[in-house]
């Protein structure tokens, strides 16, 4: 099952046995007051050294979310999806918790996009959804419903069935939805890496579906996050998610690693490519 | 099936879905030109050190290896042996190419050893097999015969088989048995990380035997092998690599990361004492 996404002239391909394909996260103001602080001012100037910089460290899909406080998402969300895509020729994953901005960046993104995203809660099954099928996006599904996060990988199963049923009324093929078996802190729950990884297995041998995973929440509240990161980045590719959203600055070698060691890097090109670019960074 | 190594008072159990047991690696010759001078010398006094230093770190087993050019084997392993367990109280994984050494280590061993290496050679399973068999000891066993290391998981499988029936003669039991899946180098051929993992899988699936692996083979000759190792000693795990041998100065906070992410460390206790100790190291 192969999910395609386009920029303006790209096209990129998730798919099991093919390189993982990194979403960068970095075009976010959560976490990152500065950047808040010009979001909030109207001031992009960031933005198109950060899709750079993350498409120079191997990104493939640039995640834009202007999602900070008092910001006029509808507004400001198309302005910073042409920013981007006038700066490197991929793919945008529009992300907003406000239908009218995902709508409005839909609008102005070039190529194929990935909408940033629905979940099983019913609001937002009906709001998100038409939107995805209108512009023939394909979507990020968060394994959550009116009841919350499930705690076990069954009942998050459940709510990935539901959100495919509710998608196929809407003609939206199983192919264009990108699961999220969600991410939560092991700090918290010890058994959290485990039920993910459950979860995400029972997905891919269920449905066969693609899959995505903000995996770095993972090591929220500890110390060494990039050894713990990379080792979950490393058993979710295992189970399957080959898209993760993450920051390819920091996690882009481990990735390259991990094709390499599953098979997926004929000569080692990728990896040394990584390398490289990492090297000069 | 669990592994049940001891020490002169202590007993590690290795097996599916316990912590990952570390076999500490540093006490070998091989590509350390101080150490070797020092075996010829005659002079063992880094072993205490290195034994103490590699405990601290979460070894619980220590591989004892004195083959360097033109040392007497026979006379010194076990003197390293003894030197190993009056500085901590740990299983010795007894490691020659000798037989007459591999004996004479464990006739110093207390507890109960693992001898390192048998594999599918015909004379190697003569010599060694009665040694392990006659000292009640468990055995790392290779997946390579008289016609080399097979390129393919099934004809290492079958090797696998072949010395767990010659085992069977002696009454080695299964659970005795460490297999290696053997880990070849990435930079000569990118789908070595895959063969091993495939090998791994199979030899879980067929046998549930517990296994382990000279992770960090795989990233010779390649740049940031740390990454690698982390990767793949992940992807070992996942597949049932359950007793690495490894350097855990280096690899034991990633090995503890991975037990806390498959949910087999309780309140990350394990990870945060590791992060303690190799910060103090």
């Amino acid at each position: 099952m192969q999910t395609v996404l386009k920029g303006p002239s790209s096209e990129v391909i998730i798919g099991p046995d093919l390189p993982i394909v990194m979403i960068g996260e970095r075009i976010n103001p959560t976490g990152r007051k500065a950047f808040s602080a010009e979001l909030q001012a109207g001031d992009l100037s960031r933005i198109p050294r950060d899709a750079q910089a993350q498409a120079d460290a191997g990104a493939r899909v640039l995640d834009v979310n202007v999602g900070a406080a008092s910001v006029d998402e509808v507004a400001l969300l198309p302005q910073a999806v042409r920013l981007v895509q006038d700066t490197v020729d991929l793919p945008v994953c529009i992300d907003s918790a406000n239908p009218a901005a995902l709508e409005a960046g839909l609008k102005a993104a070039r190529g194929r996009a990935l909408v940033n995203s629905v979940n099983g809660e019913t609001a937002k099954l009906k709001a998100v959804l038409p939107i995805v099928a209108e512009y023939g996006a394909a979507v990020i599904a968060l394994c959550m419903d009116d009841s919350g996060i499930p705690g076990t990988p069954e009942a998050r199963l459940r709510v990935a069935e539901n959100i495919l049923n509710e998608a196929a009324k809407l003609n939206i093929k199983p192919e264009d939805i990108l699961f999220d078996p969600l991410v939560m802190a092991i700090s918290a729950d010890h058994t959290a890496g485990a039920v993910t990884l459950a979860t995400a297995r029972l997905i891919r041998q269920t449905f066969g579906c693609n899959m995505t995973a903000g995996a770095s929440n993972v090591s929220h509240g500890m110390p060494e996050r990039e050894v713990l990161n990379t080792v979950f980045l490393t058993l979710l590719a295992h189970e399957g998610v080959n898209a993760p959203i993450c920051n390819p600055l920091t996690n882009g070698l481990a990735i390259r690693a991990i094709d390499l060691m599953l098979g997926h890097d004929e000569w080692g090109m990728g990896y040394i490519r990584a390398y490289r670019a990492l090297a000069k960074a």
